[in-house]
C-alpha cells in the first residue's frame, strides 16, 4: 500500500462506496476514509482513524462526509444521429402505427437519412450535447455505437465522429461497430452480399484501424439469420474485435446463446430471455446489459428476467440505450430510477449497474468501475445521505466533483 | 396594438407557439415573429414581414427561429419538506409493504418529523436545490402546497418558509395550503377538534395575513368524512381563499363533485374519477390536474380517464407533485412526457398542461400562460426544431433564455 503522503491528491472525511463489496454488502461501503491518488490512479484508502495531519499530501480535499463512488458508465448508447423524431413521437400518441409512421418517411430510416447527409463535424457538432448532458450527471466512461450510417462509406463516417468526440471531452469513449441490425437500401435483396462487405472489407478496415474496440451485432430473425450473425461475430474476433449483440428484445431467439458461447462481453435487452441463455451467460461470464429506456417508451409489458439473472449471478449492467426513436433519454440516473421501478432493481443493484458490472460489459473491469487500489482514478462525490438516493430523486443534481483520471474535471 | 419602437425589448425571428390556438391549432402557432415586451408586459406581436429595422426599439434579440413559448408553470408541488426516503423507496423494491415500512418509522410521517424539527432557514435551504432544478427547465411559476407542518404552528412555519423561498429567485411562488391529508398525532381521536382549529384558527390566520392564495383538500375517506371537507372548504371561501382538492386518487369518493360544485379552481390526481365528476368539473369550469409522477414511481395500473376529460373539453394540467414519497422527481419535462407515455397526452396536450391549462389551475391564466398582448412578459426561448420536442427528448435542456416579468432571467 502507497502511503497518503506519497499521492498527489487526497480526499478526506469521505464515504466510499467502493462497488468492490461481497454478497452481504455489495455496495462495498466504507465510512470515514481517505483516498490517495497518484499518476491518476487510486494509490490509498485508508481509514480517517489512522490518518494524521503529518501523513497528507499537499492538496487536500475535505469531502464533509460527502459519498464517493465510482464514476458512471454508460455502456450502450447510440448517441452519434442527426435529426430528432419528435413529430413522430407524436403520431405515435395520435394513434398511427409503426408502419403507417415509415410509409410516412419516418421510423429508423429517417434517423439514417439525417445522418447520412451530414459530414463528420455536423455529426460531432449535433451529438455533443448529448455526450455533455450525460457527462454533466457524472457519467466518465461511455460506450457510443455507431449504425446510422450503414454501408462501409457512411458507417466509416460515424465511427469517425465517435472518434472526434474524443477531443471535446475528457470522459472516456468506447467505439463499438453496430451491425446486422438494417439491410442498406443498397443491398436490398443481396442480404450475403452485404454481410460479405462486412467481414472482408468493414471490419478489417475498422480493426486495423482501430476504429471501434468491439462489434455489435443485432439479432431479429426478419432482417438476417444466425448464421449470417455468426459470420460476422467469426470476422470480429479473427480481426481482434470484442463482441456483443442486441438479444431477445422482441421474442426468444436463441441469439444470446451464440453469443455468450463465443465468448461475448455482454447481451443487451434481453426482454425474452429463457433459462437456456441465462445458463450460457453464466457458464461464459457475459454480463446482461438492461434497457429499461426502451422498455419505458415503448410502454413494453415483458420485462426481463431480473429474478433468473439474480439466481445464476449474472452481473446486471444498466445503461440509456440513448437513441432518437425508443429511447431520447439522455439521463443515466433517469435509467438507474427507472430499472428500480419498472425491473424492480434494488437501487444497490442499480448503482452496480452503472459502476462495476457496466464496466464488465465494455471489458474494462480490470481498472474501472469499482474504487480500489491500483484503479483508474475516476471518481464521483456526491452530496446525499446515502448511495440508494441516486436512484431515488431526480431533477436536482447532487453531484459535487467529478475526477477522470485523477483529474477534477467538474 | 403598441409599436415594436416603443417596446423596452424585442425578439426577432421568433417562432411562437403561443398557446392561445383554437381546436385546429391548439399550440397557435405563429412563425417568424417579432415580440415587443414594454414594462414587464407583452406589448406588441408582430410577422417579420411587416418588420423594417426602423421600426425595431433599441434591445434587439435575434432568435434565429428558435422556438418561444410562455413560461412553464408547475401547478402542484410539495416541494417544502425535510429528510429524504430513499432507504424507504429501497425497502419497499426490496418487498417491504407501506405497513412495515410505516412501522419501522418511514412513510409520510418519516417527513412530517424531519420537518417539524427544522427551523424556517433550514427548511428553506434544504428546500432551494429542488425550486431551482425546476426553475432552470423553464419554470417561471410555482406552486408550492405546505402540508408536512401538520397541526397550527408547524403548519404557519411552512407556509412561512414558502414565503421566503420567493426572496431566493424570481419565479412566481404560488402558496397554497393543504388541509385533511393526515390527522396531527396531538389530535388522535378528536378529529373533530383539528377541523374545528382549521376553520377558526389556521384558515382565517392564513388568509389574514396572505400567506396563501388557496387552500387544498385531500379527501380519501378513511381520513376525514366529506363533511368535514366541506366544512373546511366553506371556511376557505368565506375567508376569501381559492379551493381545490387532491381528489379521486385511490377510489372513487365524489369528493371532486364537491369542489367543483363549490367553484373550485382544480381537481387533482382523479385515477378513478367518474363521469359524474367529469360532468361537474365541465359545467364549474374545474381544470383536471393530472400528476403522472406518482402513477409511475408507484406503478399504478389505473390512469385518469383522459378521454373522457377530452370530450366534456375539461382543461387539463400536468404537474410534478413534486414529493418525498410519490414523486421525488423535481423535473417539469420530465412529467411532460411521461403524460404522454404514460397517459396517452399528445405532446400538444401535455404542453398546453404546463402552460395555458396550468395557470387557469392557479386561477391566473388571465395574465399568465399564454403569449398574447397584455399578459406577462414570462417566456421561454427554445433551441428546438418544434414545440413537441419538449416533451420528447429529456437530458439535454433546449431551454437558451428565460424571461420572467420581462427580466432576462438566463
Amino acid at each position: 500500500m502507497n502511503s497518503l503522503k506519497d499521492c498527489d491528491k487526497a480526499w478526506i472525511n469521505v464515504n466510499l462506496a467502493t462497488m468492490d463489496g461481497n454478497d452481504s454488502d455489495p455496495c462495498g461501503i466504507k465510512y470515514k476514509q481517505a483516498i490517495g491518488i497518484r499518476n491518476g490512479h487510486i494509490a490509498c484508502i485508508e481509514p480517517m482513524s489512522k490518518v494524521t495531519a503529518t501523513c497528507l499530501p499537499y492538496k487536500v480535499f475535505d469531502a464533509h462526509n460527502s459519498w464517493m463512488t465510482p464514476g458512471l458508465i454508460d455502456c450502450h448508447t447510440h448517441l452519434v444521429y442527426a435529426g430528432q423524431r419528435s413529430q413522430e413521437f407524436e403520431q405515435r400518441l395520435t394513434g398511427s402505427s409503426s408502419k403507417t409512421i415509415m410509409r410516412l418517411g419516418g421510423g429508423v430510416m429517417s434517423t439514417v437519412r439525417s445522418t447520412r447527409v451530414r459530414s463528420t463535424a455536423q455529426l460531432v457538432k449535433c451529438s455533443l450535447p448529448r455526450l455533455h448532458s450525460l457527462c454533466s450527471e457524472g457519467v466518465t466512461t461511455i460506450e457510443i455505437k455507431s449504425g446510422y450510417g450503414l454501408g462501409y462509406r457512411d458507417e466509416l463516417k460515424v465511427l469517425k465522429a465517435i472518434e472526434q468526440l474524443q477531443n471535446h471531452t475528457q470522459c472516456r469513449i468506447v467505439k463499438t461497430l453496430l451491425t446486422t441490425h438494417l439491410l442498406p437500401a443498397e443491398y436490398a435483396g443481396r442480404p450475403e452480399r452485404y454481410i460479405e462487405m462486412l467481414c472482408t472489407e468493414l471490419i478489417p478496415e475498422v480493426a486495423q484501424k482501430k476504429m471501434a474496440e468491439a462489434i455489435d451485432i443485432y439479432y431479429e430473425p426478419h432482417t438476417f439469420n444466425l448464421k449470417q450473425c455468426q459470420k460476422v461475430l467469426e470476422s470480429a474476433l479473427e480481426n481482434g474485435l470484442a463482441i456483443k449483440g442486441h438479444m431477445e428484445h422482441f421474442g426468444s431467439t436463441g441469439g444470446t446463446s451464440l453469443v455468450a458461447r463465443m465468448g461475448g462481453l455482454s447481451c443487451d435487452h434481453l426482454e425474452y430471455l429463457d433459462e437456456l441463455g441465462v445458463r450460457d451467460m453464466a457458464e461464459h461470464g457475459t454480463v446482461a446489459v438492461l434497457l429499461p429506456g426502451p422498455f419505458y417508451i415503448l410502454q413494453r409489458k415483458h420485462p426481463p428476467p431480473v429474478e433468473l439473472l439474480r439466481q445464476y449471478k449474472i452481473p446486471m449492467a444498466i445503461a440509456t440505450d440513448l437513441n432518437p426513436g425508443s429511447s431520447p433519454l439522455a439521463s443515466i440516473r433517469l435509467m438507474m430510477n427507472m430499472s428500480c421501478v419498472l425491473f424492480n432493481l434494488t437501487p444497490t443493484e442499480a448503482l452496480s449497474g452503472v459502476t462495476r458490472h457496466a464496466a464488465k460489459a465494455l471489458g474494462v473491469h480490470h481498472k474501472l468501475g469499482i474504487i480500489k487500489q491500483g484503479y483508474s482514478a475516476d471518481l464521483c462525490l456526491w452530496d446525499i445521505e446515502h448511495p440508494a438516493e441516486l436512484s431515488y430523486q431526480l431533477g436536482s443534481s447532487p453531484l459535487k466533483q467529478k475526477i477522470i483520471g485523477g483529474e477534477i474535471i467538474k
